[in-house]
């Protein structure tokens, strides 16, 4: 290596691939490190789960989306800790050291101290978690079709989805729509159309962090398509044979978390001020107290100095935190300080199934039609890469067309086949 | 269920599949069993494991296929055993009751007494090996990038493929490829092109079922591509650091088995007489001896009565029997005797690389450009589904042009996800 500042950029979503994309061919070093080897497009990461897109649909290499400059490297390793004093970053197997560090580790989701509902109820962060969920959902259909006991197969039809953001939205959605749509000509034994789809939310609505009217036009748009929808509700037990919810018991095989998260363990290691969920209090620049050569982005980040109220975790936050970070960064190789960070916040979006969306814009709101026309361009004009961009145009065409989804699998761990009875 | 006869398929290969779609809208009620919800198409199955093709590509949900017939239902189970005399074929959770049974439930690898090698050298029969050795492949990439240790470096960019029949030359071709050009660009401390690819065969040539000018031609094509090609080799030791092959030590990180098929156990239930590898000794007509109720088909059947040899374990074979045996149901329903199987051999073809194949069409053989041509043309027409043949030829056309592979993936199990340390 030669003698120009080195960057590391821990993790490659929106944060931290914007980041290394304003940092290409510029005159830094800059390594990446991630425990994935891809860039993953996690708005669209509930149609993995319900079968309606691949795991590499929405996944680019991010090798091949960082090849062309020769000043960006890719380590894929997983970072354990930060020693902001030895400037280090600490993997499981090598410690890389750095000039300037952007930390974009995001964010899991958080069981709310009850971790073993984890294996109960899986949530919807990575692409491991998308097939596993695929693989429930699809399982309880199959299971339902063979069973002979009538309570057993109303449970298998019963999907409880617990939290009403836009992940939960989407989900249940997105599952009412296979039953009665893709799945309906396809069983003997039971009718798909019959499932029932609950979502709960313990705010008084859904969407907490949309305007009340697009709240209601969800709702409104959800039980249209079958999908009950209980606000205010919590739940308060979960166990393999259902859901306690406000002192009712909800019998169902597959249970969704879509209720909170936890910003990144690694956050904590760096020694700066953290919130009740994780998330590294950052200065206005971007910065931590007393080092302007660690900056946090992303869903790590609680940025409260614009609103009074952190940023939500949402990909324009964090790409607009990655390119403002790499902006500072250059900014301090030459000698001048970082930069204030501001927000241009051009509005949300959530999908609720063909044709049904909710859209708020801020300078006007839209529901319905509209507002998936436009979530429709917007997804597809962001997904990385070229090649993605058309294969996804392509099944999406084909799925609203044909109501057929074309990933339909039920994979399950290598050499957990089946062997023959010892 | 009304009185009409019962037919039960187990597997939903290409001969369960094929005799599925010949007894559909027919005078029979049919079940359909097989332990996954999809068909897969094996033949590109290579094509996942070095990440060119999405699992969803070659895989069609088996309810989605055979929705159309009412007469057909289809069963997500596990088969463990037939039990020819009560006419019950016995899965996990229930056992069912048949008039007529066509087994089809293929083969897997077998690695000749060391089942302690599969951990070791995965094969590539289910979706879950491509995935499994796809991983491998690109992480084997990703620590050659990072250690810097000299011989383990160069461990991890050997590959050692055992076996040189069609998977085994497949797979090698395919590995040479990706490191020449697709990962050429993406690193900074190797050169994926240096990888070095060896294809170790115990006959004294590839493709040993092949005319002989092609098993030539096969090795030089592979050649060309620098992988090299081990004759008259066998493996006579393997560990996590490498393979003993004729006394010679071959350092290597990824090591993949494509040497040895044993039929799926559920055949040896049948009482009938079964070869070496435990494959069913069939009667002339496919049905087993003392119970012409039940057929076997495919790669579990050992049918000698055509060619003094047991028929290859490809698809057209299968195919062709599942329809045979359908028919004979469909006599045998009428009061008919089965009738004689005869395959209506139309060659075989294997690829290698862009622009190179071998194709033996009986009236000719093709190599190179040509084989490579039919070989394209044959499977885009016999891809299952629609969709999946314009998405899957979207793909090809596009890694033609680009030298891209778009399913780069790593994935891993679900909940293996790095936790903080405790």
């Amino acid at each position: 290596m030669n003698s120009k500042p080195r960057v590391i950029i821990v993790g490659s979503g929106f944060g931290g691939l914007e980041a290394a994309k304003k940092l290409a061919c510029k005159d830094v070093n800059v390594t990446v490190i991630d425990r994935t080897n891809y860039h993953l497009f996690q708005p669209l990461l509930y149609q993995v789960a319900t079968a309606a897109l691949s795991p590499a649909d929405i996944a680019a290499p991010v090798r091949a989306v960082l090849s062309k400059c020769r000043n960006v490297e890719v380590i894929l390793a997983e970072v354990q800790s930060i020693d902001v004093d030895a400037k280090k970053v600490k993997t499981v197997d090598l410690d890389i050291d750095y000039d300037y560090l952007i930390l974009a580790t995001g964010a899991r989701h958080s069981y709310f101290g009850h971790d073993e509902w984890e294996k109960l109820a899986p949530g919807l962060k990575s692409l491991e978690d998308a097939i596993e969920l695929r693989r429930r959902i699809l399982l309880a259909f199959e299971y339902a079709e063979k069973i002979t006991d009538e309570a057993a197969r109303r449970a298998a039809l019963n999907f409880v989805i617990i939290g009403g953001g836009p992940t939960g939205v989407e989900m249940a959605g997105a599952i009412a729509e296979i039953s009665r749509h893709t799945l309906a000509k396809d069983f003997r034994h039971i009718d798909p159309s019959e499932a029932r789809v609950v979502l709960i939310e313990g705010e008084p609505r859904l969407l907490a962090a949309y305007p009340e009217d697009l709240s209601a036009s969800a709702r409104k748009q959800l039980e249209d398509l079958g999908v009950e929808v209980r606000t205010g509700a919590r739940a308060t037990n979960l166990s393999e044979a259902g859901v306690q919810v406000n002192g009712e018991f909800i019998p169902c095989r597959v249970k969704i978390w879509a209720a909170g998260n936890n910003a990144s363990f690694v956050g904590k290691t760096l020694g700066a001020p953290v919130d009740r969920v994780g998330r590294v209090i950052v200065n206005d620049d971007l910065t931590i107290p007393g080092h302007p050569e660690v900056q946090v982005i992303g869903d790590l980040a609680n940025f409260p100095h614009q609103t009074g109220k952190p940023l939500p975790g949402i990909s324009p936050v964090a790409m607009q935190q990655g390119r403002h970070a790499a902006r500072n960064v250059l900014a301090m190789t030459h000698g001048r300080k970082p930069q204030r960070f501001r927000y241009w916040d051009k509005g949300t979006m959530a999908t609720i199934g063909r044709n049904k969306a909710v859209a708020d814009l801020r300078f006007m709101h839209l529901s319905g039609l509209p507002a998936w026309l436009a979530w429709l361009f917007v997804h597809i004009v962001f997904l990385v890469g070229f090649r993605n961009r058309l294969v996804v145009l392509f099944q999406w065409a084909w799925a609203y067309l044909t109501f057929d989804k074309g990933a339909r699998l039920i994979t399950r761990n290598f050499q957990s086949e089946q062997r023959p009875p010892a």
